[in-house]
């Protein structure tokens, strides 16, 4: 390892800002066990106002995170989106049309609306389970004291990477200094929550304050005040930077934000409404004659936040950009709204928050330098609130970005799949922002009077467009083009954002996606009902697939009554089990063989004529203390309760054949192939995970298995490790794994 | 109100006891706002074994009270029994049957498994939350302070009633001393959990112990401390003892617990099993052909707990009286479950906790006394715990009698509801002893050999009463018998347990059962799906019936596009509306007219050509602030994504005629009617609410505003009033509402 460089503190990850982007970040690396800071300069969290849409994507990945229901419980879902227009023949406003706010059948979740306040908390509670577990399962004596909390008001004054180091797996090329604000620089304005959003101050939704909210603000205080004026640096082997449109991080990178506003000015308001319009708990898209357009998003709480547009493109000729932005009130917003729904009144007394915007789309031309800092969220794209994609794209890029630095830092996988993470993601900015584009201009226009006017927008064409945006807007479209972890035909580049990510072209494999044309590689994975074979109990697919960092391969073995299918199950068995298997060699020593590749099959024979023992016992690991593992086989059959998933017929898997699928830790399919084509599995594995028998020594295992949690069979070598005096502040020291020089000539494989 | 008596502390309620009972009742008094005191002698609480089985029925009860999704997250699920037993004709144990083990279609949750001590940290964070939302909205300046916490090391040594006061409303008639243990005490041996199980201490399940009981029991240590050897004297209203089998509340009251024992001694392991069983994960019967029987209940955690039969009634010709119980150790235990399950191999490497019992069941001879101090859980009934009833019963007990003494406390109802807590839980724990009896020694017994073998019990004897057993286990058949508050027909003695509870002859009134076939008065009120009018969105109606100590009138008004249906639906409205309506003499001055009894209803013309506006206003209370309340019609019409409840087919009830249906606090079904037979629903309330108009001042409302958590109206009568020093240490002081002596004239029901 060699001695540290100087500094006051060594992490594995530093991100900078704590919104939901850096949140999910830190989230990650709790999950996986990395060593991790996380600060904002901001004192104090956001409790009310700003975005609050979460897609259905987005809930599949709380939920992989384990704290889906509490979004789910808490929010307000959205079932229904009533579009409002005058009507052709009367002129008055009108409900033309009814379409559901989700489309059947895309997900088990559907999309809801929760105020980023409870988002946050929802991350900061994981965040803090999984750094106690984790700290209880390795050396740390104080659980509490090994947490990765959010520290607030700290400021990064300045950051430099040492390019002679990026490509050295055990240095830490980033140096930022940290600066620790007092609580004057840390607390803004009581009234501003956001650079553009005034909360308004009212008691009655002071209980929602949860008691944990109560306890971190009176921590935050006390810790400011401790250390306050203080400057630290810090070294960091890899930094996120999730710190806002206005990104300090992507400042110090020299990278912009690209793209243009639009002339459409939108004041928002977060209110109690008091009105006679019957959908005002529906999400309506309200479009007056002549007046503009309001979007009507109910929230919980019992209130409802309303997008209105405060200028038109026709009005007076003269465009926005001369609208006197300091007369903007709620008042006059409110005014706007009364025009555009009228016949129908509405008003308030309770105003929640307001904000007032200008529509712009801009994206980032990087999302990454060296591989080694980091771009996600509003840092790298910016677009309007209205389609509540903002928050879902944020957070979804650290989930691609957060399991890949996990495998990189505890020496599972090489640097090479870092290179995906600009590849995949910012092509998704660039449609999110091709998207927004289109949506923002039809939704801002006025209605087409008749088909001869061709400066407005037709019903039909907006309609359509509502449509078609709502399966973008789910966040289940997303599909990622080809490239070292996406087994599929094409060029990389051309799917990606033009990042050269195939890697290996003597290692790459393609997938026969004929075998199950339900399964689409570069997607996520569907999820249907699954019965465990062992207990019956019946899983959503995706429920088997928690965000622990670990890959899977998953098995479809068809009706194992049938002999061939049987004897072909036998013998990918052997071969899995077998001593030369990947499944073996990704594997640290020390750990069980699926802590870094997890083994789950499904059959299709009826669940009262099999057993877990129809099965080779690498399907069921069998454990000295615990017996067999009941929970990795599972089967395509009725419930009690809860009725028969279909699972073979959804996927488009034949039982007579069945396939076997790679997924990634992420639950994006990378490979499907024959279900006893072992050769492309490894060959796929290859191309980007590290061979651990060339790695040595007690001090890997111990690292690998304190993330892991994994210990019994390394007590006595993690013992004398720990016996010394712990460095660093968080006491969850996560000593790298070294990697052999002679690793390389093994894989063969990097393609940097 | 006059000058109180001298004492320590005055309490509305006083609970001896913290298991699950205890804690129930704790609970309805954080939602309802009472002011309560709950302590209980241990200085612990239990972090495993013990009672585990939670029935449909709990469940329910659980989500009502908005924790049910925790239970269901991190219980085990139990789907399918499995019976084996002596092959016919080889002798060799086979599987011979499986049947669901929660029977289809009768709740929305089915039967689980997680230990008690999850169970009581899920009611001691809705206590915690409760109590300090309850807090937040009255006068107390520290809601952390004005929590109801259980005090453990807290022992009652004299118990009072004077008996010249129990009829007097706003008497304290109980006095109770209570000793406060020192740490050592209150603290029994290391090992043992309970007086007949034993923890084995292993570190393997220490990260299951969560960071709030570590934080518990920090304070708990602190308490105990500064408090040991201190004694006080409380005055209290009511009492509950759920002080467990040996009660100490059940002795001072001269009660006893009748019934007898059995000679089957049983053991119990709670161990992580390895074996080539291959339905270890399934709740099993097993029986052997003459070593006795292995019931299998698969738990969370890996865990399996095996209840394992250690005397048969043949065995020498003895008994089990001369059983040797020095001899049982967990390693008898599991010879005798080797021997029972052989052919296949059981053992283990990691044990949870064991325990050894006899069967016996005692049922107790009163329930009450002067309708002052109750009886709840073991105090009152022991059984078996293999059908896995205990727990849920004890819970059940509480959850029937909460709401009824919240009620009565705040001066809503009068105290002759109080007798239908003897009445219809003595019943249910007769039932349930009978139960027990019966299927104990069905299970205890050996099988026949064939139809001539009359001492063995025939297998088919034993499946059919498993699936009925499987029924009454659930919870779902309770049915409680006639009363002032269950309007049937028929004798209340006879339904109940002999307690005379009909009340007011002139005022009873008889339910229509034939319109509503699915709706079973006495029973609870099953649940299927229904969308809200306003937003769509699709609701278990169970979800609707949250416990918070409201009634229910529930009007299924049918489809209210016919003509006749719409004017019965709104002469309905102008009565429920009306100054002199129900809803409104129920309820307390400055309070809204559904904060006692809440009107719901639900219809079934189509969602799309109705709004909430077709429905009188008393349907969709407006309000001043917050406009019109969208939560209050429902309909039912098939959902996007959740299909169609088809509730009127289900609840048997014709779209053509619709009827109204009055429910308890409880989810119990009081009275099925006509829709619009206003008159029926007034005199059934008369029978036992108090009529609010004669109570007079700011006083009452404050007390009941407070419960209520609703305070605009009556914010300056509370300031005026709370301007003084508080008494008492909880801060929540509920100052108990004055009742005029001219009510008793108006009433005219009291049937004591």
């Amino acid at each position: 390892m060699g001695s540290l460089p100087d500094a006051d503190d060594h992490v594995d990850v530093l991100i900078v800002g704590a919104g939901p982007a850096g949140l999910m970040m830190a989230n990650w690396m709790s999950r996986c066990g990395v060593r991790t800071r996380i600060v904002d300069k901001r004192g104090t969290k956001i409790f009310n106002g700003q975005a609050d849409g979460l897609q259905c994507r987005t809930l599949e990945i709380f939920d992989s995170f384990d704290f889906g229901h509490r979004a789910w419980i808490e929010s307000n879902h959205m079932l229904e989106i009533c579009l409002w227009n005058p009507d052709p023949k009367t002129g008055i406003l009108t409900r033309s049309d009814r379409i559901p706010d989700t489309i059947p059948n895309i997900s088990r979740f559907q999309q809801v609306v929760l105020h980023q306040g409870r988002i946050e908390r929802f991350f900061l509670d994981s965040i803090r389970e999984n750094s106690i577990r984790t700290a209880c399962n390795g050396p740390s004596s104080d659980p509490e004291a090994a947490q990765i909390r959010v520290e607030h008001g700290v400021l990064p004054t300045s950051l430099s990477i040492d390019e002679s180091l990026v490509e050295d797996t055990e240095a830490y090329p980033i140096t930022v200094t940290l600066r620790h604000l007092t609580e004057e620089e840390a607390t803004p304005a009581q009234k501003a929550t956001s650079g553009n959003g005034q909360a308004v101050q009212d008691g009655i939704f002071r209980s929602n304050l949860s008691a944990d909210d109560t306890a971190d603000l009176i921590r935050l205080t006390n810790s400011l005040a401790e250390k306050a004026g203080r400057t630290e640096t810090v070294k960091a082997k890899y930094m996120l930077g999730a710190d806002g449109a206005h990104s300090w991080t992507r400042r110090q990178l020299g990278f912009t934000l690209q793209g243009d506003s639009t002339d459409f000015i939108w004041g928002v308001l977060d209110v109690i409404p008091i009105t006679d319009f019957p959908d005002i708990r529906m999400r309506c898209a309200i479009h007056s004659e002549a007046s503009g357009s309001v979007m009507v998003i109910p929230r919980e709480n019992k209130l409802v936040r309303l997008y209105i547009q405060l200028t038109t493109t026709n009005q007076d000729g003269q465009g926005a950009q001369k609208y006197d932005r300091s007369q903007i009130t709620p008042e006059t917003i409110i005014a706007s709204a009364q025009r555009i729904m009228r016949p129908y009144k509405i008003e308030y007394r309770y105003l929640d928050w307001w904000t007032a915007y200008q529509i712009g789309q801009r994206v980032g031309d990087s999302f990454s330098s060296k591989e080694r800092v980091f771009l996600a969220g509003d840092a790298v794209h910016t677009h309007s609130p209205k389609a509540g994609q903002g928050m879902n794209v944020s957070m979804q890029d650290a989930f691609n970005l957060g399991w890949k630095v996990a495998n990189v830092v505890k020496g599972l996988s090489n640097r090479s799949i870092l290179k995906t993470y600009q590849s995949e993601r910012r092509r998704i900015a660039q449609d999110l922002i091709d998207f927004d584009h289109r949506f923002s201009r039809l939704f801002s226009g006025r209605p087409a009077k008749d088909v001869m006017d061709e400066e407005g927008i037709s019903m039909e064409v907006f309609k359509d467009a509502f449509e078609k945006g709502n399966l973008f807007a789910s966040g289940i479209a997303v599909d990622y083009g080809a490239s070292m972890i996406v087994a599929k035909e094409g060029s990389g580049k051309e799917q990606g954002d033009g990042t050269e990510v195939l890697g290996d072209a003597k290692l790459r494999v393609v997938s026969k996606s004929n075998l199950a044309t339900g399964i689409e590689v570069g997607k996520r994975m569907p999820s249907f009902k699954v019965l465990n074979q062992a207990d019956a109990r019946p899983w959503h697919f995706q429920e088997l697939l928690k965000s622990n960092g670990t890959w899977r391969v998953v098995v479809f073995a068809g009706d194992i009554r049938d002999a061939e299918q049987k004897k072909r199950l036998d013998m990918l068995g052997d071969k899995l089990g077998g001593e030369s298997s990947f499944l073996k060699w990704v594997t640290p020593k020390g750990q069980r063989y699926d802590s870094v590749i997890q083994l789950l099959s499904c059959h299709s024979a009826p669940r009262r004529e099999t057993t877990i023992f129809d099965f080779p016992e690498v399907f069921r690991p069998w454990d000295d203390r615990e017996g067999w593992d009941y929970w990795k086989v599972h089967v395509d059959d009725e419930s009690y309760h809860e009725g028969h998933g279909q699972v073979y017929k959804n996927y488009g898997v034949d039982p007579k054949h069945g396939c076997s699928v790679i997924l990634r830790p992420d639950q994006y399919i990378s490979w499907v192939g024959e279900m006893d084509d072992y050769e492309s599995m490894e060959s796929f594995f290859k191309g980007f995970m590290v061979d651990q028998r060339t790695r040595d020594g007690a001090k890997d295992a111990v690292a690998n298995n304190v993330a892991n949690g994994q210990e019994k069979e390394v007590e006595e070598s993690r013992k004398a490790l720990y016996s010394g005096t712990l460095a660093g502040t968080n006491g969850l020291r996560n000593d790298a794994p070294a990697i052999d020089a002679g690793d390389e000539a093994v894989k063969g494989t990097t393609a940097m």
